[in-house]
């Protein structure tokens, strides 16, 4: 994480202010919960409820006694004691500093996986604004980067936001995978403490109790949450270059939105760089790159060591808090983004009617010309656009064996755009459903 | 994928006879629509079945074709059109490569996710059986590889088997991830083929039509199962180097089953290794590491580009066959693991009593003494245990500072190891349901 | 590997036969220093290089063996004491099988290092020919893909040439790291092997004695060396990717080769595809994947585990004959790029003028305007030229406070060039030497 | 990059204050030369080292800057003109933003590796003191985690010395790898710079010139250079997971050094983990983690796009902060290891003899006895010591078919350690040198 590519919600769920306040609030809703059991009295978890909530966790001060105990969660329970008195011998009962560590982090990662979900649904509207706007917008669709037949830009669009529907619908099950509480004790087998305890801090920070753990939530969770970040930030990757190559010089088509002051290059005046999406390509790269020591965390030994800890103190900042910047990012290009039909068009027709050779392929088939001979009477006709630059549509009347098999207003209506354009309807109803 | 690491069923789904096969029930599934809708002759339609039907392709040959025109479907097309006669010129018709090319590989990696489903319910019998067997086997829980507090062996096992259920529902997700069909055309627009073409031939093959498509199935869907197969493989390796550990001379809890005429070292003949999970460990990097070119084949340039097609002909067997191998020896070394929980008893009891130490640790805090004073005091005794080799119990009823805060029947009990095994039924019901 | 990506010299490395054929020879070599020592006597020595050097080793039947022995190197030694009769009983004498297959590992891996540098030296005379073909076509550069100034075609030759000259050294490097011998026996202590086995070994092979093994020799040697692919393979993605933008429609520089009878779509007989570098995109993600796992295998348990075994078996292999193919395409594609100096003139040209905006901004920097004007100045002459399609040289001409500073002649002059290429042979000097 | 993996160092090589000097020394260093041309007058680059040297950056103010051009050089040098006055316009005259960008990186990569290259000497330094002081010291080397035969302590030890001596070798490499500076303009055709800046700017900083710059410097060479860390932070996890061994309760041969007044454990008063190394294990995960999104940065599109900067931003602070503190940590851990001996005598005895089993099999070879044959014999003595706990000499010498062959004397000859350790000065030899 760094600031550049940081937005200020994000990094809130991260700060020590933020982990020392979920913490207390693990240790006294389980007193709550103690109390209730009669293991500790129930005036004691009043007072650390209130003593606790009243007090202001000073993180240097923490940090010093850590230094002396190497163990944050000894620390921070010697510093809560400070205020809470003598009542504060109850705090922790036959917990271990896993229960508050693992607790936290699902409470921390359902947060971030929240701020994501709203990422998305924005992102989705952005998408869906300008899908609509485009619908009709004729463009030629590109295989292998070379031209192939037209498409509207507005296809392009819902083709984008059906990959973010399912990246949300990813998300929403890697919350559900990290969503978990345990509060199981040491190896997780509950001897010090009653599983009741577990079901009630679950359900007062609306998570789930861990149905097995031991001693640490299993990190298999952890790997599914973070391999899906990486998944949805290859979709970023492949809208972001999408955007890339339709601002090239040659192409145009469209361009991020280019600020009053802005400047391209320090150099070169002229320019207009798609330096958002650049920047966004980067990203993915990084929150990609975090799915694989999440994965490495899983094979803990035995009932947990710790080696996972070091990799999570920097993937669960990094790759949420990236993965937010980016998102915000993308929707603002989105929502921004110059779009420019009348380049589109002009793209459309630089191999004049050569677009159209899959037409004139099929019609020739139908009208009982091989497969093989339709394709080589095609194929030689094209070339002749592609390498003398000549018009398709002329070649293909000047060309006998092409004009034994269909006529010249058959061939001529194979050149019609519209033919291209009749299901977009349909694919808008399947994305975007009927509303 | 290497014979050695590989099943027989699995290696079938990849073979080039299986995916012309499939190739094959698209092109005619396809045809039976367009004859439906009119736009091919129902005769054809059938004389396609028929004839394609009965014909036994020829790899070698499809090859040698293919070498000329450096294009596959092409080459498998001309092949077929050789069984199929004149009627062939209706095969294809408005299709594109991509729509035979992807909604077969939707194909086989469905069967392969079924193939997969099945091993992990194997595997989850294994463990499942296993761990009832040793529900009850007190052993030495251990984080960060030191003794912490006793557990069971069956806890163990139900850990697995209730993270391995989580690699079961994932693999459902995943699944679902790519069971689409796409016959939509160049370019995705259905400009050439009907829609109809597309869910006809999805609801023959099992699959659902591809919303939206760009002459491709989108790869953020085999993005995010190979990322799931990636996460399953770390829960393998999880396991195995459990195993690994618990089979290590100093531990030798349980052990791989060792056959008669196995030989372990050529060298020494004493030696007995933990092969097949050492062997699972290795397999499960490459699982994993196929995530990565899988994620970064989701970004396609504009409406396709081929790049994923290299990535996909080795990870799509590649991962698939490692992994379906994986789950299969896994099961079998479970299956046949053997446990020795005299072993266990030993080894808990190798630092007499120390793993009591939280309670008397609890119990002192609750007889009023503070979390820190109670700390050191079972602290010092713990430590003479540990550099010694003196016996806790002992140890602490000599110690005057204890002494003085419990009577000696209150620390005798906590040495009690049924203590720590009480609440094993309802971690079993939580994992295994109450049946 | 899959035969579609190898090509049969470096499969030939990775074959059974000459896996065995090379342990044949690290057995015998070593056969021949322990008679040296005494410890053999020197005619059993003679007969198994008669008798071994003379025998088919079946490779049905070793499978056979060790699917008994679950061990394959004591499969070969049973198979080759076939051949040789009672003397077999000197073979491998203090050896352990780690000592043959870490021996053979190294052979095989220098061994492909080898056919690799010549691949890289096949392309680098490729790129050697065409950049100087190319030196003086003169073609626009681009940032963010977006027209900068005026560079050469050879210019981006010579670049691609400097960058595969680093790779061919860097693999120097990584041929360096795996090409060592171990002959330590059990643990690598030498205790019943004189380390003057390893020594005349390893000599005979090529390779250095390895300082200290434990048994194997140690995996950063292979972590290094197939990371050092996965870096050749980026660089290999980067020329691809450059190609495949310079074939783009809208581009059209330069194009694959495109053989009479090739096919680029099933669907639009009018496509010219550069699947050929999209297939190098993907094959480099592949060789990238693979330095994971090698990074993986270093962490071997204690003296050693067998973990990396499972990896090798496949990386070995698939990493060397992906990246063999890899090259050898490569060296292909630009041998026979096509290259159409008149698309680049015309490119360079399309905003016209524009790319001359920083040699205007630093001349009015020299005539004394600050930068910040100087840069304000240009800019907005070249947004008109990017927005309404200006003539930037007439705009200029036409701007005031330009033409204040700078006379006509002087803005006349930025716009040669010939300005932009002064510099072609000191690079071309840099790159390639003097010759 | 977080504050509790850090090293003050390292972290200020990445701090903004850093940056902007380094920029401004690029930017003064090439007016030196420029003035030496006389491209801009030699007063001028006096007084941009006078003021600008005297300058204190204002990073906050910079970055106000930057949020109105977007760019953080142009805000950079808007800033610095503050400080010098008009002649800041004679700076960064030809230049391009990647120059200073690319050169100033070359320049914290380097630092940042001359520190690294210190961490491994000094963790050299700690292994070679220890692996001397243990030279002798007898342990059991382990494969797959089961006793193999005797070492010493001192050899694993030398190892490792081994090990991190070659990690150096890279990391000078990698070194030379990323030390040069490019101030070639515009898509490096120097056009508007002479080529003469350029080396005196390299020459001034330690650099060697880009042979060929595309604007930026090629990123395979920064591939390299995190491939590199990559790699020996997986040296760190090897020599981490030894050491995590070595302190499993039931090994117990070696300890971290536990700090009086550290706890283990917030419930359990008993426990000493080795959380250091097992820190180490995590944090080396994810310095591996950053070779992928390098490897990836190389393809950037024709003579540079952006997207390589936002991971440099992340990697380049992150990897290198990370692998230096790993390293100092590591050898931290190394210098105040405690040694347990009487523990690895006592772990070696565990197995009566058995770990002996090959000296008796090689007597029997010797004697006459096939290769089988011989293994079946110390086989199934060696079973009876594993399964029932017998010893391993008195088994052998009560079996006629061992005794046939060898005598009494024979046989307990090959239970002498010394014979293992017989080796060691030529190791340490063939490690340390002669010295």
């Amino acid at each position: 994480m760094i600031p550049r590519y940081s937005r200020p919600e994000m990094v809130a769920i991260w700060s020590p202010e933020t982990r020392f306040r979920i913490w207390f609030e693990i240790e006294a809703h389980a007193c709550d919960a103690l109390a209730e059991l009669g293991v500790i009295p129930k005036e004691a978890a009043r007072t650390i409820w209130e003593k606790g909530g009243a007090a202001e966790f000073d993180v240097a001060r923490i940090n010093e006694i850590e230094a002396v105990t190497k163990h944050d969660v000894i620390a921070f329970l010697t510093h809560l004691a400070g205020f809470v008195g003598p009542d504060a011998r109850f705090i922790h009962q036959g917990m271990t500093s896993s229960d508050v560590l693992d607790t936290c982090l699902a409470v921390q990662l359902t947060r971030a996986a929240d701020l994501l979900l709203a990422d998305i649904d924005a992102l989705l509207a952005a998408l869906k604004r300008r899908a609509f706007e485009h619908k009709d917008t004729v463009t030629i669709g590109r295989s292998h980067g070379i031209h192939a037949e037209p498409t509207t830009f507005g296809i392009k669009l819902a083709e984008a936001y059906a990959e973010f529907s399912r990246a949300r619908e990813r998300l929403v099950h890697a919350r559900e995978d990290i969503a978990t509480c345990a509060i199981s004790g040491a190896v997780g087998t509950f001897a010090n403490i009653d599983p009741y305890v577990e079901e009630h801090v679950a359900k007062k920070l609306g998570l789930k109790p861990e149905p097995v753990s031991t001693q640490v939530i299993p990190r298999d969770r952890h790997a599914m949450f973070f391999a899906t970040l990486g998944v949805i930030a290859s979709s970023i990757e492949r809208l972001s270059i999408e955007i890339r190559h339709l601002q090239r010089t040659e192409v145009l088509e469209a361009e991020e939105y280019f600020s009053p002051g802005q400047k391209g290059s320090s150099a070169m005046p002229h320019k207009r760089n798609p330096v958002l999406t650049e920047n966004l390509t980067g990203l993915a790269r990084m929150v990609r790159a975090y799915a694989m020591p999440a994965m490495e965390n899983v094979a803990l030994w035995h009932e947990r060591d710790i080696s996972h800890s070091s990799v999570e103190r920097m993937i669960g900042p990094d790759a949420t808090i990236t993965l937010d910047f980016a998102l915000a990012r993308l929707t603002g290009v989105i929502d921004k983004l110059l779009v420019y039909p009348q380049n589109m068009e002009k793209n459309l027709n630089k191999f004049r009617g050569l677009v159209h050779s899959q037409r004139v392929l099929l019609a020739l088939t139908q009208a009982g010309v091989s497969r093989e001979d339709a394709y080589r009477l095609v194929q030689r006709n094209a070339m002749k656009v592609w390498e003398e630059g000549k018009d398709f549509l002329e070649e293909l009347l000047a060309d006998k064996d092409v004009t034994a098999a269909l006529s010249v207003a058959d061939i001529r209506e194979k050149f019609d755009l519209g033919y291209h354009t009749k299901h977009v309807d349909t694919i808008f109803r399947r994305v975007f459903g009927e509303g």
